[in-house]
């Protein structure tokens, strides 16, 4: 089905700067600027637009407050890697699609690779293309029933250990039904999308997206018997530092991270989504990503 | 709620009998007898109910050829492990409610222990209990498109080879997608109820009975790279063997063993599903029980 | 150093003929005749090196009996896979080197492909080479006290069950020592070269051969304690059957499997070895070569 | 054998107090005084000491400055738990025995535990006891050659990671063949009797401290090729940062923590090996402590 065609078109850059960008870049905006579309960055990358466009002229860019960049354009690209995509998704507002094209090492979200997405470009710019939506699951923490923080995480929650020498020591529940007792360096709570991500390197198994459910993957767990556990998405689950109480970080995505205190509860509650759209690369399937990412190491 | 009180109960034995049986079984019966319960034994386990009654009266006790038991009464005990219970479920008339009384060694789906149902009985007998409803999974092997096996699973599907020394190899797909190929010992197709039994020895997650997904865990893979896999439990699964060809088994459950030929393809079909009833211990939360088995060991 | 140089040259061949054979056998052969060598096969080969050398003339190839191919060659070339040089080198005279050409899928003991041998052929033939000796581990079952079979096994002794549906239980014990009970499919005593094979598979760590252990790991087993055990060469180690006996048979590197009662006791001792004289590929790496294996899946 | 009996006693603190000490320490004391032994505890403890002694009288009980304490006593009492004795055994002069008396969660190398020790005590005092010897692993630090830190590990040397969010490239050799390129968490390398601490945790095998060899266990490695590696401990172990470089940190028992910089080479020597005495329990075994540890999570 033909859906309306985009005007404005976002454009996120992943933090650190790579030498693609001065040719891709310019190439991109010069397409999508003979094509009448608006074309729109960050402020914050006014900078680094220029010194990737050199010489070439960057008339017609225009450069919004964050706010504005991820509220009123019609469509964004993230050009960067999972990460980036990621980074995006956390801010954008959830109508708006979104296109990653994969710059990274790893590109499971980021569905088109810088090769590849030029050709179906013209095709996505007048409607022809299928999205997805993808859950962001809300986590909180709060202490004595009062929550002081509330985030989203795509990939995974990771209550972790700070101090190199030190275990932690956990109680997980769901609902309110005691799952166990944790002694370790931490645990992944990993959406499907983020099983293949640290949950994966912790030794999780591999979630298809189509699962309604949660990974949770101890750490390095100081005991034999802890094994990775998937659970319904739909019940709440919390976490407990218990004592001795340590140095303990709450990181989401690798990208938020804050200190969890002993008498902090962290609530992920899966039934609390925010659904991103992502622009679907329809030569793209989900086992085929896979095998080429982990059996050959692929790198796009 | 309450609900109809039973009449005509089924008790089915664990095919090797046990001490517990000569005074277990002439209790139970005496005590259903009392109440003007009509109990019912298959015709099968005549002889080995008059060994176990010894001196006492079975007058009162009937027994059954098995259509009639597994169809027209009320409801069922199983007596003996996880084994016998799904014994019984694969061959009842899924309306009637069974109630697993444990004997084995590892009780996961059997959910009185021999020592505490006996409280619980006089309410189940009047229609105080709740009940939940278990899938068993359909599988077939067809040849050349022509189905030539059908049955269901509780716990897990296998395919594996037979002779020590060979290893077989397999592609898996799920709906029309490639999964994998896969050389080692074999496959399992394992529900999430049987996630804690074979598929867990070979490296498999815990998955939650209200997760709905089906888990692919290898056995004895040659090769690093494969993990254990979850997926949605709604799209077929297929197998198909690969060359060079050995010789490959595929077993339900542990009970069901059929030979499978280098052209069959072994389908689960996760949405064709029987739904069996059992009748729930309130007493029991799934992740104690999780603990109690796998942490201490203990056995009821 | 220089070392005599060969005179009578054994071929051992892989059991199941390859298309390879056509053309390397016949090479091998005159390029070994040119050099005035006795070039010698087994008896029982001799109806496919007619096959594989087709039209070309045979002359001066000889065929012996087993006794005296295994006793009385300078040296054996093994063309085949892992499998093929183990087989040789449990039957052949400890003295003599053996050089394996790698036909098969991984070669991990065969050093030699196929494709670099011809290079350092004359160097070898002409004394230039080194060796290095691999032990072949003493294993043995007895029936209270008395040993009913003696054999040895290069990769891996694995004692596991025979029939699908019933796990096995098992007593491992360290010199008098008890090291655990073990319900499962079974159990693999590996040497460090057996390591990457059926243990790895297993889910055992790779151990480097220079390293003076075993392996002890479990197939499947039945409980979240179990963990590889890597223990000192040099103590026996016991494996029991424990009851419920069910059918058991102990495998030697895959090749020769015996029914196993349940009052035998099967040992392992890796201090009555046996030493296997092999020859050195100079280009070949120990890590390299696992880095190919398992990174790339690199064949041969 | 009989050996000379101890004069000089230095009892070595857990430096977290615990409510044991109130009355283990007071008994301990009063039965060594009683036998004319000296008793001494580093000045540091000095006022640990006389808070657990309360009312009781401290008369007769010495507090050394450290080199004193760690050279010139006969023997030393450890209390606490595996961490107390490897921090003892780091400092102390490797002829004087240690007798590790477990009030810790988990008791390997600390052989003794706080209930069973006494009646073992008087034999001890009189000469009548076994030891044996441990090594402790040589680990440096050097840049573009120059060494610039070296100490010893017990049980492991951990490079990690720093920072939550980031993973770390690390390359690893032996002698000066590459072993592998790691990206994840860290790596662990782990003595024999290091390998049921952390290496366990993160998914290495149990090795038996009578094999000659270190392990190395990846932590969290982002890829499936991965596995532990169990290596001979003669060649050394060299490991580097590669780019992109993030903090690092080399932690050596988890009691020492440095960080390290990017062209830091480190080396782990197992040829160069410090060996410290303990005094072996003549009723424990090793294998039964790790069934007693894991098995049933007992605590002493």
């Amino acid at each position: 089905m033909k859906k309306p065609s985009f005007k404005i078109i976002g454009i996120t850059l992943k933090p650190n700067s790579t030498p693609e960008f001065y040719n891709l870049l310019p190439n991109l905006c010069a397409w999508l600027l003979r094509r009448k579309k608006q074309v729109v960055f960050r402020e914050e990358d006014k900078e680094r637009v220029h010194k990737f466009f050199k010489q070439k002229s960057t008339e017609g860019l225009e450069f919004w407050n964050s706010k504005n960049f991820h509220n009123k354009v019609d469509m964004m690209f993230s050009l960067g890697g999972d990460g980036t995509l990621i980074g995006a998704c956390r801010r954008i507002n959830t109508k708006i699609p979104v296109l990653g094209i994969n710059l990274g090492r790893l590109g499971f979200i980021t569905e088109f690779n810088k090769n590849e997405y030029f050709d179906l470009l013209a095709n996505i710019m007048e409607g022809k293309y299928e999205t997805t939506t993808k859950p962001l699951f809300h986590v909180s923490i709060s202490k004595k029933g009062e929550e002081h923080f509330s985030d989203y995480f795509f990939n995974d929650a990771v209550l972790a250990k700070n101090d190199i020498a030190r275990m932690i020591y956990l109680r997980a529940e769901m609902g309110h039904e005691h799952i166990y007792n944790l002694a370790g360096d931490g645990i992944i709570i990993s959406s499907p999308m983020g099983s293949t991500a640290y949950s994966m390197a912790a030794g999780g198994p591999i979630v298809h997206p189509d699962v309604k459910g949660l990974v949770l993957t101890p750490i390095c767990p100081h005991s034999l018997i802890h094994r990775p556990f998937v659970v319904p998405d739909t019940a709440p689950i919390q976490l407990k530092i218990l004592p001795p109480h340590h140095s303990v970080t709450l990181t989401l995505d690798g990208q938020v991270a804050i200190n969890v205190d002993d008498q902090d509860v962290v609530t992920i509650n899966g039934s609390k989504v925010k659904k991103i759209t992502l622009i679907k690369n329809p030569e793209r399937l989900y086992f085929e990503t896979i095998r080429d990412k982990f059996v050959f190491s692929k790198k796009d």
